[in-house]
């Protein structure tokens, strides 16, 4: 487990002086991963690192052969066009490549003039997917969720029994998964209104987002071998926020017995940075439940993932429509939570998808689920914001949704900020619901 | 959609003089693809094509630069560690290189003396996965599979609304997916009896085959452009055996509300061979539904379709115990069922599961779901053999089996057979389950 060291220090600053305001994102303390190259070039996609507005270019980096040991050894696997080589490394080379980077950026830095020239100016790159995700699985960690989603689809059962012992967690589509700026068509499909006599096809009328945290593994282990729940955080390489696009009415229709499909699976996205679990230390709480509930089974509990296994980082949703696009209008804000709520840990999830076996690979995300918390307002879907389409919210520019319409821009943002630390930023995620063709 | 034509004619012979026996899987008229080195060797894993017992190595192929046209960067292509540059190709080019292929091994071809070298006995050789898999989904395309799991998990709701409207489908895990011979340990996780308060961490008890029908992808699709079911086919590179491994006790415990997952992800396993589409072309069937049942939605029907969308492919089960190797006893046959009881086509899966744009990469594999049939002894796994459990099924040594037991290897094959035409074989997929860790 990733433990508070000289690199999260609010005290440190960067010779790159916009990594020094308060408000940005990316300061010296965070270190977020990405894959990027300059904007409509022909460049390689390779790795970069996050500096206030910057993005420190891996290509340059390795190739100045400054850094020793693990950490070169690190900044050469991430000079690439997928950081899955250097994510599957290990948290020592993680660590030693964060521990060099920070010391390199930081002001007084002999390497500044050396890496002075490796800057490129965040607006002017544009970014691929950090790694290639081999499998990617969703949870349903947010009990509040799981709730009010249940009562939506089966008011008279909406939190099944399984809910408080079995992390719960299904197979999603790793091929449509895109980065941050995806567009994409409103899907069609079979939908049956609860009234017809028989399904019809056409354009999805109920297309949703999803407020999730993503979760990317690092180190995997093999077909057959646990990862026991003391070790679990070793294998996760980092997060980002993730909007899990849903089809509410083709889920409503489909999804008995085998669970959700085609409602998911024609686009998701994540945002382009991987902020890492070590530069998350500061940001983590205890784990806690509601004292008349369960307690967990013995693979899934420790006293560590106890006493600091949830991870407080607030996210929130933003919609902006094509007419406060062409008005100039700002895009209107309509929920915030934050991953605390989860019910189940980012090392129970981990420990529980192996615990049979299964293997997982470099690269593979884990989505936590919509990240809804105890208040409405803080809802991770418009599912249920609209408590199941019944009520319109209503934006700042006074357009109503219940739903998303053609042209709706979704942003996502997430960040920790908290009193002696650093503000760690993930950037945002947006995505673009285009008509469909 | 692949016509019969002059590779198919039964009337054909090879200079490989094994591949003329009526009885074998492989013989011209086949032509099924693997990646394959010899046992125990440090050499590179790379395509090869089946004829009769043995298996021609394409490495050899490719470098003999006989072919031309398209055959030829077909054979280049599949002269590789996985064959999924060449199945993303498309259609021209699988169905030149099947003809040059179908040519080179014909009494009396020039390039016999050529082709002589490069032969391999197929008991000389190990397999890897044919291709990477990128993302896999299991359909549950048998009605019969589908009523009878579905009155022991919901007996009050065998089969659901949607089934007969919808290709039911979900996604599965790629991770774990590895080819014949694969031995996996009895999973552990949560169960919870009916009776118990609480659930119980522990092996699973209930340990399960499916027998399944394998479909592997090639030219994929871009994000938000669906298949039209009237050439789906043209993406559908060709078929294997497929076991999807299940463990019943963990599935019921974990399967509501978003489906199976650890109960699944644990192990499956396919058959090193995959029989091209266009192989299959004399064993193409009519679909057919109960004349009382739907008639599907527009963009899941067209003539073709109706005429010949199903496969005729038969395919058996068998049980080889501990004690029966031991006793150098036969494996044991539980059951055989036919690929042409699915309720949905395979062009009817892809179109579904592309509808809403969805994007395939090549070598992405469907799984068709257990192929059940109609009577008793074609069900396709345990779970239906035994009546939920309930009844103990006898092997042909007087041992009885109501699930698997440590050390049982499943044995599962696939043939086409018909007057008329050659035996087209798919080989077998075998796995064994070894003792929980």
């Amino acid at each position: 487990m990733s433990l508070i060291n000289e690199t999260h220090d609010i005290n440190l600053t960067s010779w790159v002086s916009c990594a020094n305001d308060a408000s940005t994102d990316f300061p010296i303390q965070n270190l977020p991963f990405a894959v990027f190259r300059r904007k409509d070039s022909n460049e390689e996609f390779r790795g970069g690192v996050a500096i206030g507005s910057q993005v420190l270019d891996l290509n340059v980096v390795a190739n100045a052969n400054i850094f020793t040991g693990l950490a070169q050894e690190a900044v050469v696997a991430a000079n690439a066009a997928a950081l899955n080589e250097f994510m599957g490394m290990g948290i020592e080379y993680w660590s030693a490549l964060r521990l060099a980077l920070s010391k390199a950026l930081r002001a007084g830095s002999e390497h500044q003039a050396t890496l002075e020239t490796s800057l490129v100016s965040q607006a002017d790159i544009e970014f691929s997917m950090p790694c290639h995700i081999g499998d990617y699985t969703d949870f349903y960690t947010s009990i509040y969720h799981a709730t009010a989603v249940g009562s939506l689809f089966r008011p008279d059962n909406p939190l099944l029994p399984n809910y408080k012992w079995v992390p719960i967690g299904y197979h999603g589509r790793a091929s449509s998964i895109d980065v941050s700026g995806q567009e994409f068509h409103r899907p069609k499909g079979q939908t049956k209104a609860p009234d017809a006599e028989v399904p019809s096809f056409g354009p999805a009328k109920r297309i949703d987002y999803e407020l999730e945290m993503g979760i990317y593994l690092g180190k995997g282990n093999e077909l057959g071998d646990a990862i026991s729940i003391k070790n679990a955080e070793d294998h996760v390489f980092g997060f980002c926020v993730f909007n899990d696009w849903s089809a509410r009415d083709l889920q409503a229709w489909e999804y008995q017995p085998l669970g959700p499909f085609l409602a998911k699976n024609f686009a998701s996205t994540v945002s382009p940075w991987i902020v890492t679990t070590e530069a998350l230390a500061p940001y983590r709480t205890a784990w806690t439940r509601d004292e008349n509930d369960p307690q967990p089974l013995e693979y899934l509990d420790s006293e560590e993932n106890r006493k600091q296994g949830s991870f407080d980082v607030t996210m929130d949703v933003q919609i902006e429509t094509a007419k406060m696009r062409k008005e100039g209008v700002e895009a209107s804000k309509v929920s915030q939570s934050s991953f605390k709520h989860s019910y189940w840990t980012v090392a129970q999830m981990v420990t529980h998808h192996t615990v049979n076996g299964c293997n997982f690979i470099p690269g593979d995300m884990l989505g936590s689920g919509t990240q809804s918390g105890p208040e409405h307002i803080e809802a991770g879907s418009m599912l249920e914001l609209s408590r199941g389409g019944k009520e319109a919210i209503t934006l700042n520019n006074g357009e109503q949704r219940k739903f998303l319409e053609d042209g709706d821009k979704v942003i996502m943002r997430g960040w920790c900020e908290k009193s002696g630390f650093a503000r760690i930023g993930f950037g945002s995620v947006e995505g673009t619901l285009l008509p469909a063709k």
